[in-house]
């Protein structure tokens, strides 16, 4: 009987660490239920800034203002993985909640651990192997052949952090970069996917998991452009992707929301990465599900009962990046031909400065008819443009 | 062409008299857009502080305050009717942009005014009659007969200052009451209504209208209890109190949000109030519609497109006020079995201080059929209660 184990205070004193795009949606839904929300984020005007309680203007790994954050919250959370876990870890030890638990952060911030926690658990993941020079590389690559994906195993996002190798010469050619994150790489088997999809799911403190409908992903230059809802894969792949997030779900103690990204490759699927966070790819669930990712994160971590996250119609998410060749102030354009199309959602992340490629909102559009959700989509996409003056 | 007057720059600073729950719930809008708010509430700590850029402490009539307001603003709008419209009208003259119009927020916010500027344009209303003292309303009921309500011109809401006179000795018991308001008050025909609907409506600033389903509001003791959608009129009668709507948005130069409260009695339809404001009985329109009235009145005063207003599903919102004999730090009870239930949504606006049948929050619950969706409203608004410990 779950109403014996949520605790039901809703109005509590929430700490996010960061306060980016993801942290603002969080408190977006915070805000709903008149929670009381602080972020510790060193950049005075993240976007977050303009709608918390209390800003802790901080680095991510400063101790300090980590336990201050703590001290001023009945709750901890935060919306990127790249931050001290070892505060956090002692934090939790002496009984601070913190979701997810630090010790799993441990673990997933660095991508050669998180694969190994992966590989023990029988998920399935790509080959991989741990390299500490050029010669193992090379070794490495003489067996399972080119091309290889030579990843940093820490601090990477976005695709930033990963080398595609694809003969010799690339290793040649890129020997600065390798000598430079040698201490701590792995390469990887390329894998030749036919899509990705992405598993958005949450947990609650007493193990109710939740799974929303699966996203297929569309990406350019290695940052998501588009996501789309349903994937339209087979009842059989639908079913496998959502046991193996369930699993990773209970592997990593998860509590809120995490991201499983999966590569589909003609007979199998493979775990790319896991996010233990609300992710770019659950962006449509914020219309397009009965319950966003946002919401059900906060609902996690304030331990109250999960929601549904039925979607409400097919949706198309779309991500506006700040335009090549602008730097600067930011000014928008295009916007009236966005919200003249009908079930079309623009969210604008309040980031004053655009830079090129810099995520600064995204459009999410809904329609009974996927294809149509996709057309409109993609036409605002065209017309929207975040430049500079 | 639209295209050719909206300004579509979105990423405006905007300025909101008043930081209710209503306040609250348009910044919530606004913040999706990137929005910068400046909020005018002499509570320091009403709903909207916690999610503003600034917020201006000072009294609704303080004129310094709101030119100052002004002044951090590129547009001003305002949260709820009883404010010091003088000040606006002076901005307004001085080609600010003040949306709803500041000349009409006059009129509207003198409920006589407003009564006669709506004959005046053919609105079918209930009869009234300015009276100055006992004998007039005596003389009054001779004509019409009891009962009558007596209300007094300003101030207002919830059905404060309104008060009904059944027959002679009413009129005697509320002597002193009656002489308190004598300089500004008239009687009206007391309607013996079936029920009342509201209809909600949004303007653009060139003139686009878009009016959402109508919505069937039931009410206890004067304070708005619950609303459904959509309200199961027939056509010709949803026809009439569109057209209404549409014809009270052009009367008084409406731009943004609109609720037009109506009597429906057996043979007709008769104006109750307006009120120039996203409105209580619109809360549905959040999780009910495509695009909710605070987003739409935010769109209608940042000079965008209006969205659409039609329905995802059949929608019934209920307030949840305050628990009669608790006074004090709000503690919620209750919030589990609301959360446990699917398609239900839980607002909480944040309000540190509970008084009873103070606005606490509200649900709302969707559902393909209307009756199941009141059904799970009607259980949750037993479940919750908002109490002091």
């Amino acid at each position: 009987m779950k109403f014996f184990t949520f605790d039901g205070n809703i109005n509590k004193k929430i700490g996010i660490i960061g306060g980016g795009q993801l942290g603002k949606m969080m408190i977006l839904a915070a805000k709903n239920f008149g929670c009381y929300v602080t972020i510790l984020d060193p950049n005075k005007n993240c976007p977050a800034s303009s709608i918390c309680d209390e800003h802790i203007v901080a680095s991510f790994d400063d101790k300090d203002a980590i336990i201050s954050l703590a001290n001023k919250s009945d709750v901890i959370t935060y919306e990127f993985e790249h931050i001290d876990y070892k505060t956090l870890i002692e934090l939790f030890n002496n009984d601070k909640k913190i979701y997810p638990n630090p010790h799993s952060l441990k673990i997933i911030q660095n991508k050669y651990a998180q694969k190994i926690k992966l590989q023990e658990n029988n998920i399935p993941i790509p080959h991989f192997e741990r390299v500490k020079n050029v010669n193992d590389i090379k070794n490495y690559a003489n067996i399972l052949g080119y091309p290889l994906v030579l990843k940093a195993s820490k601090g990477g996002y976005d695709g930033k952090g990963n080398l595609v190798i694809k003969n010799i010469d690339d290793i040649d050619k890129n020997i600065n970069y390798i000598e430079n994150i040698c201490d701590d790489m792995f390469v990887e088997q390329f894998v030749n996917f036919k899509f990705e999809i992405s598993v958005l799911a949450c947990r609650s403190i007493d193990g109710d998991i939740k799974i929303y409908p699966i996203a297929k992903n569309i990406h350019n230059d290695s940052i998501l452009h588009k996501t789309i809802v349903p994937a339209n894969i087979s009842k059989n792949l639908e079913q496998q992707a959502k046991n193996i997030a369930s699993n990773v779900m209970k592997i990593f103690d998860g509590v809120g929301m995490f991201c499983v990204e999966l590569f589909v490759t003609d007979d199998k699927i493979l775990v790319n990465e896991i996010a233990p966070r609300p992710h770019n790819s659950g962006h449509f669930s914020i219309e397009g599900c009965i319950t966003s990712q946002f919401e059900n994160h906060i609902r996690a971590i304030l331990n109250v009962p999960l929601g549904s996250t039925s979607l409400i119609k097919p949706s198309v998410m779309v991500n506006l990046l700040g335009e090549e060749g602008f730097n600067g102030d930011v000014y928008i354009v295009g916007v009236c031909k966005a919200l003249d199309t009908e079930n079309a959602f623009l969210h604008i992340y309040g980031k004053k400065q655009t830079i090129p490629k810099r995520k600064m909102g995204h459009i999410t559009v809904i329609d009974d008819d996927i294809k149509i959700a996709e057309e409109k989509a993609d036409f605002i996409y065209k017309k929207i443009k975040f430049i500079s003056k």
